[in-house]
Order: structure tokens, then C-alpha cells, then sequence
């Protein structure tokens, strides 16, 4: 991303005089996807709700912004039970719907950003491939409260107990906040609303995709390769967000965006680092 | 991500036998940047190298993975001064070429997975943005010492001292290897070699963007949208890598992937999470 210094904008201040909170929602897997309108029409009335989402599945992006070309926004229907809510569908990532939204689009700094539904668990080492997570931590760098939530199942079709939780953390963290610099993930098992034991704090679990590639040749016999793969939890803990879930809780975990291995600063600065003498 | 278990095959074990380090290099500036041309100059002799880099520039593309399309690899010319280097350019991104060459392409295990010079800094905020930094965070998850290396000017064409740190620091890294779990984030100063006062082991400075998008009309009368915006530093700590460079340092923060905040696990937990009974 360059540094360029022309027509700066400065961050809208907090909508003090607002008097409902202000609502941004968005996701990864595109504004006409299930999970983003069960969760819209869940949460219509905490507050005004904005829809700035993309227009197409952005599965996988990680926390991908668009640099290089412009991005484009149109308004956009978007009918929940109460009504149409206000919607902009932006041809750029998840991260860029954020970015887009808070500059442009919106009337002011949202007090709340939702990121999905996601159809698929978010957990584990799988939360740095995630385009939910990502609007949720661009949200968070711009020091604005957000929840990424994320449905375990990959052929989800009932949103409804999922956006029945996320309401309630909705609600709960609006009225609550975050700690600065804290957002939260939310995994939530797909089990019928009463059968959901209830919420536990958790830590992303230790794991790994072992993956394969499947090989194909195209009608020109030129090779071209399929990304597959298993995942691995190599985690036994019981405060994983792969544990909780499958216990039969939502899992809420908080993160950060700080990728720093503060716990190693010290050990390294032990090492010999003189190396233009010693090379 | 989907989890297809159909022809799965095993990561390789590290190769014992081999008796030289099997180095592979990576980028985000593409297979063609001057960047990655002086790093596999400046490492050729440390052992077997291969480059496997993203055939176009893939700069902000965070840590996306090619799903929803398949990925192709075609041998590449790349020549350094001692010769040619095996090499594959990848129609994905960073972290698409070290699955890739990792699975498909190289003849075993990588020793050390090298990624950049990028051209520009990788500082701060920009951490979780970068292409760069995925390549090496991808090799990490696999369970293979990285590091990414950058070099501080968006205008950069000397990239011969950051070259001779890279090579210094890789020899290091490939002698006593890393932490489980961490890898390393290498910020060079752009300064002469002899200029450049030595390392320094940082952490993250806190920061962020304060984006504006510069908003055009195209022929049709349809709005587009240009992100630019300002970098803010945050952070007065004389332990940052932003700190570290600008005093002239080549600023080494380790970085590892698990991005939940640990220290907030028991505060959060310690709220009444009670949802479905309260709510």
C-alpha cells in the first residue's frame, strides 16, 4: 500500500448526537449470500443497520486489499422482515468493504461492524485465511468494536440459531464494548438453537492444512493444480474454539492484530546478532 | 477453505540425506522484481535454491489462498551470477507458491523458506496487509523456518545492501534456527551497507491507515473508487521496528500466527455470558 498524502480524509468522529447505535455489516461470502441476511434481519432493530458487502464470494482472501484497481460500490437491494436496509455492494474484498463503508458510504463511525454470517467454521489456523475475520480486524484497526461470526457447517442452510447468538453478543457487546484493540471470533455449532449448551471463551487451536494438489491437464495439455487438502488439529486442549464447538458451544475468542512473538523478543535479542563483523 | 480428504499426500520428511540446505525463495513484487533477483544472488551458494514466486504483482494481497480457481506453475529463466536457478512462476498468490512448490515442485522439505526483498516496508500495521510477510507465515504454519525480508523505500533500485543482510541473516537462521512456530520479519533501512548501525529485535509499532478513496467518474458516468491514504504511527516506543529503522537499524521482529489475545481470554471470561437466558 502506497503512502500517498493526497486528499486526506479525516476519520468521522464517534455519532455522539446519533441517538440509535450505527450498525455496519459485511462478509466474505458475498452480499446475496444466506448467512449475511439471516444475520442483518436478526439484528434490524438494535440499531440503524448498514449493509456494505461484496458483490461476489471472496472465500479465502485473507486480509487482501485492492491497490492496484479501483473498486467500484452500488446501491443494492436488500430486504430483510422489517423492511429494506440500507446496502452498498463494493467489487473489492471484505477489507476494502470496511475501508469503503466508514470513508464513504456511511453516515457517520459506526459504533458496531458484524462480519457474516459465514457459511463454514472459522477456527484454528484457519482464522488467517478468513475474509470474515478480515473485515472484522480492518474494523478493529480503525479502533471501531467488531464480531466475526461463523456458522460450522460447510452445507449450512439454517442460519437462524446462529443469528440468534449473534444478536445476543451483538447486544451484549454494544452494550458492554470491547477492550481497545480486541475484536471477537464467534464459531457457532450448527445445532438446532436449544440444543446449543452455551458460550465459552477460547483460544485458536494449533493446527494445519495438509494439503495436495490434484493435477489436471487442460485440452492444450498444459498442467494446472487444484488446492485440496485435510486439516489437522494438533491441539488436545479443552479452551480450543475447535474444542468448544464441539462440545456443543459458541465459541468466542478473542483476537488481536499484533502478529508480534512477544514472548520470543527477549530470547532472540540473547542471540549474537553481529553480523556485518562476523560474516 | 474446504476439507476435501480424497488424494491426499504426506508432507515430505526433512531431507536428512541431502547434504546441502534446500533454500526456497518466494516474493509478492512477482517473479520479475529486482527485489527477488538480489536475494537468490546473495544466497545462491548457501545450498540448493529454488524460486517459486507469483508470476504478476500480488502487493496487499494479505494471506489469500487460490480456492475457487486451480493455480498453474511454468519453469521460469532465472539467472543469477553463478548461474541459473531452478525456477517456477505461480499464477496465485505468495502463499499459493510455498503450498505449491512445498507439495508439488521442489525435491524435498525446504531447510529455509526465504521471502522478498520487497520493495517498501513491512512495518507495522502493514504486517497483516502483506504478501510478503504471507509467503513466510505460510511456510511457518508448515512448520518451516522463514523469513521475510524488506527494504524501506517505495523507490528502491539499490538493492545490494539489504541483499548482503538478507544473505547474513539467512546463514545465521539456516545455523541455529528459528523457535517453533516463529518466524522472522526483517525491515532494512534504506542506507548503504556500511551506513546501517546494525540490528535491532522489535516488535510490531502500533499504527494505523487514515484512508481516503479519491472518487472518479468513468465514461459512463458510473463512480469508482482510488484507496489511498496516510500512514499514522502510534507508537512512541523505542523498541518498534519503525523505531529501529529509522535510526538506521535493520529491524528483526519475530512474528508467529496464533492471533488470539491471549491476556484478554480471562477477562472476557469473567463477564456474564449467560445469553440465551438473559436474552
Amino acid at each position: 500500500m502506497n503512502d500517498v498524502t493526497g486528499s486526506m480524509q479525516p476519520i468521522q468522529p464517534p455519532s455522539t448526537e446519533r441517538k440509535r447505535p450505527l450498525i455496519l455489516i459485511s462478509n466474505d461470502d458475498g452480499i446475496n449470500a444466506p448467512g449475511i441476511k439471516a444475520l442483518a434481519d436478526a439484528v434490524a432493530d438494535l440499531g440503524e443497520v448498514w449493509v456494505v458487502a461484496p458483490v461476489s464470494e471472496q472465500s479465502a482472501v485473507g486480509h487482501a486489499i485492492t491497490v492496484r484497481d479501483p473498486v467500484r460500490a452500488q446501491e443494492w437491494p436488500f430486504k430483510v422482515s422489517r423492511g429494506e436496509i440500507a446496502s452498498y455492494a463494493v467489487t473489492g474484498t471484505p477489507a476494502d468493504c470496511i475501508k469503503l463503508a466508514i470513508n464513504q458510504i456511511l453516515p457517520g463511525r459506526p459504533d458496531l461492524v458484524l462480519s457474516g454470517i459465514n457459511r463454514g467454521p472459522n477456527t484454528a489456523v484457519n482464522v488467517i485465511y478468513s475474509g470474515t475475520v478480515s473485515a472484522a480486524t480492518e474494523a478493529s484497526i480503525l479502533g471501531i468494536d467488531s464480531i466475526a461470526f461463523s456458522l460450522c457447517a460447510w452445507d449450512a442452510s439454517d442460519f437462524e440459531p446462529a443469528a440468534r447468538y449473534a444478536r445476543l453478543i451483538s447486544e451484549k457487546i454494544l452494550r458492554e464494548k470491547l477492550p481497545p484493540g480486541v475484536l471477537l471470533n464467534v464459531n457457532i455449532p450448527a445445532l438446532p438453537f436449544e440444543a446449543i449448551k452455551g458460550t465459552m471463551i477460547t483460544r485458536q487451536a494449533r493446527s494445519r492444512w495438509e494439503e495436495s494438489f490434484s493435477e489436471r491437464m487442460d485440452p492444450y495439455n498444459r498442467p494446472y493444480y487444484w488446492l485440496s487438502g485435510r486439516f489437522v488439529n494438533l491441539d488436545e486442549g479443552d479452551n480450543t474454539d475447535i474444542y468448544a464447538v464441539e462440545q456443543g458451544y459458541v465459541s468466542i475468542t478473542p483476537l488481536h492484530h499484533d502478529l508480534t512473538a512477544h514472548e520470543h523478543i527477549a530470547t532472540l535479542a540473547l542471540r549474537e546478532w553481529n553480523l556485518n563483523e562476523g560474516g
